[in-house]
């Protein structure tokens, strides 16, 4: 793994080019947007195209040896293979469909895998200016400040976060919502507000319990927030219980003390 | 109806009442809770009570012969009836979850009601810093900008909120979870951010299309945000598609294009 001189300078690096995109996606925010669709409800902009251009560009002069996934590369070109290469794993903006609503949880997510392990990891809201930052080893930080998950420890006093995604299938999601129906009973309440990466972001700061998502687009949806929630003291975990999967499409997190009674309602859930 | 001018002086009292609590509030958004159970899942804190009695002298002091409708009054001395006086129907937190967790969606609540029509409208989220106001026929604006609702004329590509509440038998989670899972079909997608006060001005500002809570707490949700999305050229109606009714708990809301598609949706589903 790089030594701790390098990934201070990936993490500068990954939040000059999170906050340059950000600025893109600030100018976008309240104008009518160019949308296209890549499924039924799944958009993308010509916001998303330029910010993964611009973080690319900058990441890439910068660390030429690096390898690169981004979701609007690998819509275009197909899926690229995680390999133990230094790798940044983009989402130029996580939550577009809320990016062309005007609702405010947009985020630029950056996250650098090292031996594929999530190593450094950036969340940036440029509408509420919310910047999440983790080093793996290092912490996690908000706006600067340490940041650790709730201490909350029993699941009927927890606010959960999920969100139904862009699959329309009527068992895809008759699941979810019988899912949903399942998880009202045993927590406190639920939420979903259109970004899975700052689901995850909400679970690092304690403003979440806890969060899983089924079925969202890929990697980059995840690769920053993974390590902002474990450096936050929290557990990123497949939803069956088993070890997280980058590659998965299937996550949640929680605080430790959530975790066991998070998971066995999940799996009761058929997860 | 009281005139235009005594209609902005009544305007500055409540934006200055609302900023005042939501100084309050952003003071305890950080900080470890005193949290009390109303029900199951309904909470309240020290801060609702607080900003309740600062809302309450502070606009009893300027307007002595008014009548006052609180949610937190109400709780504890029982329901007050709505008369055709001027009274003002206060939510001093709106989202009480949300600022227990320290998610960030809260509100200050403010209505003014003369021979009970929706008068003078403030929705003020100090967290985000988003004040929203409304004077009947005088337009709706969001930190001080006028607003609108949006122009958007397809279901299919609306973003609609709605909120599970805090009723937690299993009829009435089935009924809503079931509501849900067909509005999933005919929608972009589904938000669940915890303030009902908050959708309706999400309406307003054009961030969401479209917003309906059944079963909520009372008047107090509604009383300032009804003006406020009206004033942005919105409609705000029964989830049956009748008038709206103030002290029915129910409200559902959007632009005027999307209305009887929305309404035909919500009466499949039973509403």
């Amino acid at each position: 793994m790089a030594g701790n001189d390098s990934l201070a300078e990936f993490l500068a690096s990954a939040v000059q080019a999170a906050q340059e995109a950000g600025e893109i996606i600030r100018k976008g925010f309240y104008q009518t947007k160019n949308v296209e669709h890549k499924g039924q409800v799944d958009l993308v902009t010509d916001t998303d195209k330029a910010c993964e251009d611009l973080i690319f560009n900058h990441l890439k002069k910068l660390y030429p040896t690096h390898k690169f996934i981004g979701e609007e590369t690998t819509a275009a070109l197909g899926a690229t293979e995680l390999t133990d290469e230094p790798t940044w794993i983009v989402d130029p903006l996580d939550g577009t469909t809320n990016f062309v609503h005007g609702f405010p949880f947009v985020c630029v997510s950056i996250g650098l895998t090292i031996q594929k392990v999530p190593t450094v990891g950036v969340v940036y809201n440029p509408i509420l200016n919310e910047l999440f930052t983790a080093i793996h080893g290092r912490g996690a930080f908000f706006n600067g400040k340490p940041i650790k998950v709730s201490s909350q420890n029993e699941l009927i006093r927890s606010l959960l976060a999920t969100e139904i995604g862009t699959i329309r299938d009527k068992e895809t999601i008759d699941v979810c919502t019988n899912r949903i129906n399942a998880l009202v009973f045993k927590v406190r309440s639920v939420r979903m507000a259109g970004s899975c990466a700052l689901d995850l972001c909400g679970v690092a700061c304690g403003r979440l319990d806890a969060s899983f998502e089924l079925g969202f687009g890929g990697p980059w949806d995840v690769a920053g927030a993974a390590v902002i929630v474990r450096e936050a003291g929290g557990e990123v975990f497949d939803p069956s219980g088993k070890d997280f999967d980058l590659t998965s499409q299937r996550v949640a997190a929680s605080n430790p003390f959530l975790k066991d009674a998070f998971v066995e309602i999940l799996r009761q859930t058929g997860c």
